[in-house]
């Protein structure tokens, strides 16, 4: 399973994910699920990917391979709009699972695969796309200033209290941090180490990228700050009637 | 959908649940779903369900007709053990689901509930279990000690956090208030009144029993503080190292 996240504040936008992948409970491993794409310098994207890891595995192999090659009619490099680009993930989504659908489905697998686009091409805004495994798309809004993939769940809750596109970067970064927990917690299928990232608009590259482990010191510190606060959140209850003051 | 949680501590059980009922978002109706059996002095029992609306109403209503009929060779009044009124009930869910499962089937809809049961019968320990569709069953443990029904994952991490069979029957049942209201903020099929009652090990009765709307003023001020303890946790996170102290 995977559990990715990103969120759009008025600054810029935060990436953040897991790093584990998972065929049963018996084929568990770690691969990285940020994928940074500067294919021209006009240009910055990230990309995540969830679902079926062959899909999602040939998804970037092809990207890349339209990045490679001057004949291809449309590539992260040729669109120019942000809805562009996850409308050609989109097609190449379907593409890829079309073209495995008659084996897969015969085994009862599955290829689906369900991307996030975000970035920002020099001279438009900053934005964040969830590309369908039908291929079509939805965008993040100041309403709903985020977007998941995998396991959304459990680390919604604290989004739908908290997140806002008035969050500075950092604090959305933080919350990202939160919402990965709340979902490490509760399905060991999703797990470290948590990979985030943060775009600041008009940058054209990463601010800041961090890789961090379940040993890491600032990782371990926020966790920890976090579950006090919960418990003092927690003791601080009003009591029922019957308890008295 | 549904909500329903119950957690078990040294002192005794809580049960809570939402009391919203769904078929399609354009028949939306209120239900109780908590429902309290002493069919005899020497047991309490309270029997929550979810899943297929008309299901869950004839197995209530064969528990209720077994019950009155001193021919029944099963019933809440005589089984021994907890486990066995699991069983029973069990097998009343099995035999609905079949009766229904042709006509059901041929259209495409899902005849499936499952129910959890907990209480006490008189010389014998408090217990909670939750019976599958298929009949069987679990038992919650010191280690989790609570079960859950219906949209579980959203009210989840905070029980992860938090349940522990340590807490006061009322710190218990604060904290299912606490996971109720997540799953209400982030699933609009779940909804107010909640429904809370507390039984303390012994008692063969129940110790308390609230019923909340979203107007209630006790109901109003847990999600407020508990959404200002969030926010103040929140607050307190640490730095990351570019921001300085």
């Amino acid at each position: 399973m995977t559990y990715c996240l990103a969120l759009q504040t008025r600054d810029g936008l935060v990436f953040a994910s897991d790093s584990r992948t998972t065929a049963g409970v018996d084929f568990v491993s770690t691969y990285r699920k940020l994928h940074v794409f500067q294919p021209a310098p006009d240009r910055f994207l990230v990309l995540f990917t969830s679902g079926s890891l062959a899909t999602s595995q040939e998804l970037l192999d092809r990207v890349n391979r339209d990045l490679d090659s001057p004949a291809s009619r449309e590539s992260l490099r040729s669109v120019s709009y942000l809805f562009e680009a996850a409308q050609y993930l989109g097609r190449l989504l379907t593409e890829i699972q079309a073209s495995h659908a008659a084996f897969l489905s015969a085994t009862g697998a599955n290829g689906q695969a369900t991307v996030i686009i975000g970035g920002q091409i020099a001279g438009k805004p900053a934005g964040l796309y969830l590309v369908y495994p039908e291929g079509n798309y939805i965008a993040a809004s100041p309403e709903t200033p985020y977007l998941q993939l995998g396991e959304f769940k459990y680390g919604k809750p604290v989004l739908s209290r908290l997140a806002s596109e008035q969050l500075s970067l950092d604090d959305a970064a933080r919350l990202a941090i939160v919402s990965l927990d709340a979902t490490m917690k509760s399905n060991i299928s999703v797990g470290p180490p948590v990979e985030v990232a943060i775009y600041r608009n008009g940058m054209l590259r990463l601010e800041h990228h961090l890789v961090m482990d379940e040993h890491s010191g600032l990782f371990q510190q926020m966790l920890e700050r976090w579950n006090d606060g919960m418990r003092a959140a927690f003791d601080r209850m009003p009591r029922f009637d019957w308890e008295g003051k």
